[in-house]
């Protein structure tokens, strides 16, 4: 972007007139994160209508993290686990999603965010860009308070879309009710205690309703 | 939500035991927000293959609020603009969302969605539910730093999407740049400085394309 090509609007109120450095920069990345709105996931939406793409997962989650946190297992600063649970996928971008479930694609799923990460942070100012690298690292080191949280919230969100809609893309892959509890519990409750009580109730009506297979 | 029902899961561990009051509340207030994901946008995505929804454009304000907050007119508090970012539009699961040039529509606009916020956010634990309920009067007063520079925000990103795109939304409405300008330029010059310069500099590309209509 050039100051020339700014001056052919207005420039005759103060802040019509050359950018500060990075603003560009910051405009081009979002731009850029518009992609994740293509990034399908494999669970519906709580209506069935569709499956859900992870932007809109995004922001269910930096809700979630901002409703939850009164409910946090540790002290957590609020600005940083919503900021965390916005970036924490916006490596699908080029990464895609990995299904939970599929052992095959996770074993390589770390690589391809790294590279992903570096390519997408780095589009930011070097201080904004290193500030959210951080939190995504700290969010896949899970080594810190939010990102402890953010892991629970990211863990239930699906849980709960799946237990509303019927458990749709769980029994496509033929999901059972322990698999999604030994794969998600230990993280749901290390970061929102009590909250698997509800979420068992969730699963076990849909292992009632013949919606989730069990295999005791 | 009662605790005989959490009693059928494992209860040896102490979190699994009762949860919190207002934890289920908290929960069914997240499942209700899924239904943002289903209400339509007249914008279409940077790539133009579909309209946005509010759900996932609700996700990008937010990642904008972070990564732009450097650039704000006056000093916010992050964690205040993001939540205010990521709930402003929730009420247009009751009152659909308001195409920004409907000048019928906005008429009554405001009526519909005091109605929506009212039932919304008083699904939520009564603090939880004040505290958000707040963020959404502040933001509609434009009464606070946070709210002109989440406005800001809000009023830049279906520009960038349109200019991005093509502009198929303001041709479908025969917007012109001169009515552009007109009703989002102040309210973003009074949240991010300088930001309108690039803005503008993308919207005189379309009208140089013939993307987008001109006055002049």
């Amino acid at each position: 972007m050039t100051d020339d090509a700014s001056q052919a609007s207005d420039t005759s109120d103060p802040v019509g007139g050359p950018e500060p450095a990075g603003l560009a920069d910051t405009l081009a990345f979002l731009v850029e994160l518009d992609r994740l709105k293509l990034v399908e996931r494999r669970n519906f939406l709580a209506d069935g209508s569709r499956r859900e793409n992870t932007a809109e997962h995004s922001w269910h989650l930096g809700v979630a993290a901002a409703v939850l946190a009164p409910f946090a297992a540790e002290p957590i600063d609020l600005a940083t686990a919503i900021t965390m649970a916005l970036v924490h996928d916006i490596v699908e971008i080029d990464a895609g999603d990995t299904f939970a479930y599929d052992e095959h694609l996770n074993a390589d799923k770390a690589a391809r965010e790294q590279a992903a990460a570096d390519r997408l942070f780095a589009m930011l100012p070097e201080a904004m860009g290193a500030q959210l690298r951080a939190l995504w690292d700290s969010y896949e080191a899970g080594d810190t308070p939010e990102a402890r949280f953010v892991m629970a919230v990211d863990r239930m969100a699906p849980m709960v879309l799946n237990t509303e809609e019927g458990g749709t893309a769980w029994r496509e892959a033929g999901i059972t009710r322990q698999r999604v509890e030994g794969r998600n519990r230990r993280f749901i409750d290390a970061g929102v205690p009590h909250l698997w009580g509800l979420l068992a109730q969730r699963l076990d009506a849909r292992v009632a309703a013949g919606d989730l297979q069990s295999e005791t």
